[in-house]
């Protein structure tokens, strides 16, 4: 059996995993995101650690990071983090670390790209050519996969940034992306429930009126997405999307917004399948970037 | 030399078109569209009658053409018009028709994606890998190559549906769009122009508020195809895109709506460049469809 190691990283953590497959893990772990000269060398420790207690030999890596990041493997900076927000991990070189420090193949792609390879290969997305991730937590952000490859472009999308109709006498609340204020993440992201309703969304009930708005916003996007890339399914991940019963309201208000306009059969007859939450649970990322490592073994 | 047949068919009329390259353009005609038993004979006509005024034989047929298409080759109905509004054209073989009259590859997409085609070859995105065509006309509609071939995802963009900001208090027209009043399309559209100021865009000055709102709309799109598909260029087609200082007023909003988070240095400091008319100007979609020809011959 071959085994590979895998990172999602985060803002605020790096979940890493040694696998094969979602049936066969061997090792995880948990490290803080804090600056690149700490965090980094722990992942390699990790790696090295599980590779010598149960005798193995990873084929590869795989790295599914936050953003932006440098994808361009013609480009200076291959495989860099860029101009992020958070200072201490600009302009910081990730594939060349981990290819010195591990002398593997190393695969490099955002966390949400990794995420949506994971759930073609093995999740709710299986055998799907075109589809799309979103994950809606901290923060919002999307992976797309056209063709059976990771869509790019020229550096990567940032779905989350999207605009959508806002309509202010119904949600008077202006948003708090640091950037755009209301466009989709700053209308739909965990932060924003919390300081639109005063609490997190998880302790708002099924009724509260803040679902009604989400799942509003989120059919735009969804819609906006089908429109735009014409995908065979969309995986809505990330803490939000865990809330009882969002989905279903998702679904039907992004079928209600087409009104029809698209002819897909899927989509229209097959929304529980068309719009799906992942199935790899939790581990979307995580093994999202183990499905990554398998394409460069 | 070798010579290629082309169209570019739209929902009033067929312009169809013999050529090489935009440097050697044989013959063109207008066609009108009315129905298939009618308007696709008297282009095999046109195409037959070139053929032998000039002793030549085309090498291949490229096809752009209004939608919805069946575009994927392993479907039964693969070359054919789908789902149209206009009837008579519903379910229409359009591949097989000209397959089995002209004896000649065919290739097809749709108008836009062919303008992008085009316009990637020979026009305003020269050199691009991944590339963004819209129209702004009697409809909206947009092409996206990426990584250098035409994204269709598993039927083809409808980007001209896209949902956008609409400030009511700023602009109490409802939108124009049957199926989603105000869509992209339904805001921005020529005919949507008309309904909301009671007159045509051509005749409206440049200081007309409508270029205002015009421009603001259409900076929500860019913005969102920005950050959804992470394009090298977006190319801005069709009449209403030609009123003077308009696509400036457009560049200038879609800088200040990204407002600096996406470090795309083409973007920010050439954005003359970035957002640009189509360098093939109003042979866009017939040349478009000339170089979607080139890739089956």
């Amino acid at each position: 059996m071959k085994w590979y190691g895998g990172v999602e990283a985060g803002g605020t953590k790096f979940n890493c995993i040694v696998a094969s497959d979602p049936d066969h893990i061997l090792a995880e772990i948990r490290i803080p995101t804090t600056t690149p000269t700490s965090t980094l060398p722990q992942v390699v420790t990790f790696f090295n650690q599980v590779q010598q207690d149960h005798s193995i030999s990873l084929a590869s890596i795989g790295l599914g990071f936050f953003g932006p990041i440098s994808l361009d493997p013609s480009a200076k900076d291959y495989g860099f983090i860029t101009s992020t927000p958070k200072l201490s991990w600009r302009d910081t070189a990730i594939v060349p670390f981990f290819e010195q420090n591990m002398h593997l193949p190393v695969a490099f792609d955002t966390d949400v790209t990794a995420a949506a390879v994971g759930e073609g290969l093995w999740g709710a997305a299986r055998g799907c050519k075109h589809l799309i991730y979103i994950t809606v937590g901290t923060g919002v952000g999307g992976g797309v996969i056209n063709d059976g490859k990771p869509l790019h472009g020229q550096i990567h999308p940032e779905i989350g940034h999207m605009f959508i109709p806002h309509d202010f006498s119904k949600d008077p609340y202006a948003g708090n992306c640091p950037s755009h204020k209301d466009c989709l993440e700053g209308l739909v992201s965990g932060p924003s429930i919390k300081a639109r309703w005063g609490q997190p969304a998880e302790s708002l009930p099924a009724d509260h009126p803040a679902w009604d708005l989400e799942s509003d916003y989120m059919s735009y996007a969804l819609a906006n997405l089908i429109v735009s890339f014409s995908p065979q399914r969309i995986i809505l991940g990330g803490g939000v999307m865990k809330i009882p019963g969002l989905i279903e309201h998702i679904r039907a208000k992004t079928i209600s917004k087409l009104n029809g306009y698209i002819q897909n059969e899927n989509l229209i007859h097959n929304t529980e399948e068309f719009i799906q939450l992942p199935g790899l649970a939790d581990r979307a990322g995580t093994l999202g970037s183990i499905a990554l490592a398998l394409s460069v073994a």
